[in-house]
């Protein structure tokens, strides 16, 4: 039976519309309105969303590893009983189409399923334990145990390219959730039918499981003063964010500001550098334009990880390349962007790019007029001296747009590399013969990037305990944590040391009987033993 | 033979005094000057100092963690070379006494020993791999290899409190060149003298293990804008500071107002609740009232974990333990403190609380005129009620000074401790009979500190893997990190992940022999094995 969308902002699981203005959504295929009207939050909806979610922490935290895998899988399960509605809703609201959603909902629906594993096994709160020494001289020294703790309240922006994967039962939620802390989602007004779909499912799992309605709230809004409202309130504890670097810099700002400055992890904007080495290119030329075009036009280039600058030493093999590409891109439709916001900022990032010095366009390069939002697939080169001398050509065109930097020798290249600002990946394509070359880049590549890529392509970010999804500003504003893999739960945890406290009122991972059976760092050594 | 104080500012181990403003230290014991005079660095020699240390981090981000180990090792050797020489001179400049400047060296040397030797055991890096699948159905997965690395330039802001230990070669300083970092510090203008030995040494460290000379400078300056000018170098990567609410923030905002905002790991002030549960009383109340008094006036009460604020349940019991705590601070004779500005910060301080309704002066509560900085050591009481109105009550008086907060009841203490701020601990006294109602307070304390105590004093900070020394604002800026402790070298540090890199061409902890032989995550389970 569908869920009848009913607009209303989803406060700890009942529909709340106190204020009057709403909003629509728009089929960026059709660039119609679709059939819902959404209510913005107003202030009091959102201080009650979030004092809903404080006293839901009081019990949350609380809770066993175990209690929260069964709701993680709850939420999974329930997102699956949304069935087809929800891939018609959202193909309705972003135009990716059926196949791709269809992934990424399994994408979704495994994320929340690998963090449950990931509580069951349960070392994630990473219990270090100094046992005592009584008979320590000059001082006896205390039993000293610490371990990670749920934060609080979490503020989740969702992002527009990622319905599912990066939007209301997210990554950002999934692990906020199995951190234990509960979660106000600000849905993104782009796909708010969607949001609200997955609002019923992860109320459904509340439901089911007897959590506190608190745990979730959705709230809606296409205004900036619902967000800044959500960031500043005194209760909430962190924020996860996805988007663009203007809207993550101010959430940045404003979470800065306040008396009790909280942690904002926002993945923001990239280029994600990609290095073909010249006898890569001469091997495997057609594979690699062939790669790079998949790679480009995904999503119709709306990838955080769109390969969005391609790096080259000139030669006339780089030249056929970059043809081949073009006329690739060239020949490939292009897709359906998600909306005209996107649309209009892609426009007016390859206009501004275009009018630097030294930048040819080889093919695309404007708005594909017509029914959909849409913009050609585009391919422009500049030459390496004029990178190095100007930074905004390191700004994201967000789309199917790559920039092609040729450089006259690997020592140029070089220099371009150490010019780089931050990113999410960089990407080194290598022969053989090109290890020697491959191995200095790759050092040197490794300062500015979250994860380096061989002989592959940036898009497509496994969800796993090794993934790293994150790097120097501005890709985003917390290098030292990953919003996509299993240690994104750390983001919303925070550690505790018990100094001596009888094992009878420590909590279960640090107990002397490791009732959890988990893995424990005990006087500097990893052991699953008790003590 | 003794090190000759020159007064200048000491970048990448050359003294510099490009500018004209000197300032002078004071004996607090005599409030004279001493005989020296120190140079304010200008922007011109800072600048020099962060691009000193990007030259060095070029090198030192490549340095093995044995590598590292024996710099730590060496700079310990040096510290302790200088022999008498520090002892007297951080003496005449901080007033703390020789016995317990000559417990600080040990700590200070040996806290740098103890990071040698979790780099020579190497698991610090956090390696976690996720071994390839190719036959994953759908599509295969890559192989993605994720470990720690140096974050680049540290500034360091030496404390007053703790000359050697939070200082030039303390805690931060440590943690930074263990993870690999050079580091540019800021002294504390309050022991300069003191702070040029310590460079003296690393720097004598660094010509005898031929380091790079800009992986450590001195900066000397008795301004705002000397400190200011460091935070906001495009060069320095992170900042660890020890220090005051005000300082601290005013750091920590001029870090996130960067174009490219960076972490401040500030540990600031703290009040370090002390819950005395009614049945601890009635057992050991004498005991309790002695260890009180000397944690309270260990230093001078200038310990960032002094036990500033005491909770209690009102009875005759409690009123004769006030009583009882008020006489022995009373008969002890109050020490020197470190400086005029912390003595009449702390004048201010306490004259600020007691104009407040409902507060009650037992003893002190004056500065102690003569040739020293003094305060009388001071008991100050109010009501849980009083307490819970007056956020006021909760801001720190760094000195030998305490608050008794008197509940009416059990559940007036408990709401009392729902009012608390953010601390660096909490402690706790109970009898066996008082373990019900501690195990609640516990669970209710663990959501604002960073460390909890039993049956102990929060003064004395235990070296050790499991340590915590952080906690919620205003406690510090970063409540997910320590600035005591092993896990301090994780501030840092950034994560990496290698997808699909040749064996050949990946860091050694990553590498499938495991060379290292460290603990590493594989496939989800720890394990010293190769893949």
């Amino acid at each position: 039976m569908p869920v009848v969308i009913n607009g209303r902002n989803q406060i700890a699981n009942k529909p709340s519309n106190e204020g009057r203005e709403t909003f629509t959504a728009v089929n960026p295929r059709t660039k119609q309105t679709t059939p819902y009207a959404f209510f913005n939050a107003i202030t009091t909806e959102i201080d009650q969303a979030v004092r809903a979610a404080t006293d839901a922490f009081a019990q949350s935290r609380h809770f066993s590893a175990h209690k929260l895998a069964e709701f993680l899988d709850q939420v999974a399960a329930e997102i699956e009983n949304l069935g087809d509605q929800l891939l018609h809703t959202a193909d309705e609201e972003t135009g990716l189409g059926i196949p791709r959603l269809t992934g990424e909902r399994g994408r979704t629906t495994g994320q929340l399923r690998k963090f449950g594993e990931l509580l069951r096994e349960g070392s994630y709160v990473d219990a270090i334990i100094d046992t005592a020494q009584p008979d320590r001289q000059p001082l006896p020294r205390s039993s000293i145990r610490r371990q990670l703790f749920p934060l609080g309240p979490v503020a989740v922006f969702s992002a527009s390219n990622f319905p599912f994967a990066f939007s209301v039962a997210g990554g950002d939620t999934a692990s906020a959730f199995a951190a234990g802390c509960p979660v106000v989602v600000k849905a993104h007004p782009c796909h708010p039918a969607t949001s609200e779909l997955f609002a019923h499912a992860i109320n459904r799992a509340i439901e089911q499981l007897d959590f506190p309605a608190g745990f979730f709230s959705l709230i809606q809004g296409n205004t900036i003063e619902v967000g800044q409202t959500l960031v500043t309130h005194p209760g909430i504890a962190a924020v996860g964010f996805t988007g663009s670097l203007r809207a993550g810099r101010a959430i940045y700002d404003a979470a800065a500001a306040r008396p009790i400055p909280i942690p904002v992890f926002a993945e923001m904007g990239s280029v994600n550098p990609v290095i073909l080495l010249p006898n890569a290119v001469a091997e495997r030329g057609d594979n690699l334009a062939a790669g790079l075009v998949q790679s480009l036009t995904l999503g119709s280039g709306q990838f955080c990880t769109n390969p969005g600058l391609v790096l080259m030493v000139k030669s006339p093999e780089t030249d056929a390349f970059i043809k081949n590409v073009a006329e690739k891109m060239n020949a490939q439709s292009p897709g359906v962007l998600l909306n005209g916001s996107i649309e209009q900022g892609l426009a007016n990032a390859v206009a501004t790019t275009v009018k630097r010095p030294f930048i040819q366009t080889h093919t695309g390069g404007e708005v594909v007029a017509g029914d959909s939002f849409c913009y050609a697939n585009t391919v422009l080169q500049t030459s390496a001296a004029a990178f190095c001398n100007d930074p905004l050509l390191q700004e994201e065109h967000f789309g199917p747009v790559t920039l092609f930097v040729v450089a006259d020798s690997m020592g140029e290249l070089e220099t371009a590399v150490h010019a780089l600002h931050g990113n999410l990946t960089a990407t080194i394509h290598a022969a053989e013969s090109d290890l020697n070359a491959a191995q200095t880049l790759l050092m040197d590549l490794k300062e500015t990037v979250g994860r380096l890529i061989w002989n592959g392509f940036p898009t497509g970010v496994e969800v796993s305990h090794a993934m790293q999804h994150g790097g120097p500003y501005p890709a985003t504003t917390a290098p030292a944590t990953t919003s996509v893999g299993m240690t994104a739960i750390k983001r919303f945890m925070r550690p505790v040391a018990f100094q001596d406290v009888p094992d009878a009122l420590l909590p279960p991972a640090l107990q002397d009987a490791n009732p959890l059976n988990i893995w424990r760092i005990v006087d500097g050594d990893w052991s699953k033993q008790r003590i």
